[in-house]
């Protein structure tokens, strides 16, 4: 989507170590206009899919799951985190290697708002290792509700989750994948 | 506002301890629909107030901030909180109590998207204590931008914060305002 990867170009900051700041428009402050653009692209390409839940991770995903369920009008649903693996009531739960923090923590979403029958779109700002949307499909599979796709705005094309979680049958549609990033700023995309 | 009153009549759940669990609408699940009415709502009452920045904390003010920023035709700025003391940049940070978790955390919010002139509305889906929004006040203050007030879902007004933080001069705009529950789990609104 060229829109995004303007945006990404003009204001986004690339850090050592491979990582990509956005936070003056998509996981700190966040530019719903923009949001709202990537959401009709979406809604485009999911066309026909019959979405009736839009599953994301709090938090920086939770912004954009709001107006996607807006675009998609169904209600937006996010898995929790915590450290903890005792959580009141029925949950339905995972665990997620974040390779951000060098740990394991637990998610959760409760079972009432996820059951079968339920056609389930995925949302995250970032896909690169893959972590968090595995553990998000395997809440999904759980629930025994269907994954219809997951709608990821920015996907490092160059670390192995987008390619992965395709193999495996998952309709993944990032809408910026990058190829490659130097510490000079310079940012190709696919 | 009839509507959040009545949701939280017919799907709000008391538990023990002056919880009153409402993730099936508001805080886990979110019916984006009514975020959107609510939105209205502020947006009806703070006509006039130029609001610049719409401000919340991670994680459950997230979705109801993005709705509200979408109609006030701004961004949105989410505060982060961490247990860490040092945040790499260039940030404006305080300490907040958590009395559900009953310990302190930081919040931050980078100082690049909160500036003098910036005219600021306050997002959040409860306020009992007040300890959370006080410190996105507190962080308003250190940008040296204007409090234009706070929109509140749910205020317990039988707990202190939303008398105190209307003493001290800020709009607090809370749609329902809880002046008791019981554990028979019956609600009486102001």
């Amino acid at each position: 989507m060229k829109l995004l990867e303007e945006r990404i170009r003009r204001d986004g900051k690339v850090r050592a170590g491979g990582i990509l700041k956005v936070d003056s428009f998509l996981n700190h402050q966040m530019d719903i206009a923009l949001f709202e653009a990537m959401a009709d692209e979406w809604r485009r390409l999911f066309e026909g899919e019959r979405v009736t839940r839009v599953l994301t991770i709090e938090a920086s995903g939770i912004g954009i799951a709001s107006i996607v369920a807006q675009k998609f009008g169904c209600p937006a649903l996010f898995a929790k985190k915590t450290e903890t693996v005792n959580i009141a009531g029925d949950v339905l739960s995972t665990t997620v290697h974040s390779y951000t923090h060098g740990r394991d923590y637990n998610v959760f979403v409760s079972r009432e708002f996820l059951k079968p029958g339920d056609r389930v779109l995925i949302v995250d700002d970032f896909l690169a290792n893959g972590a968090a949307l595995e553990g998000l499909i395997r809440i999904v599979e759980l629930a025994g509700a269907e994954v219809v796709g997951a709608a990821i705005a920015i996907e490092k094309a160059f670390q192995p989750g987008g390619d992965t979680i395709r193999k495996s049958g998952v309709r993944v549609e990032s809408l910026a994948r990058i190829r490659s990033m130097d510490d000079g700023g310079h940012i190709e995309f696919c």
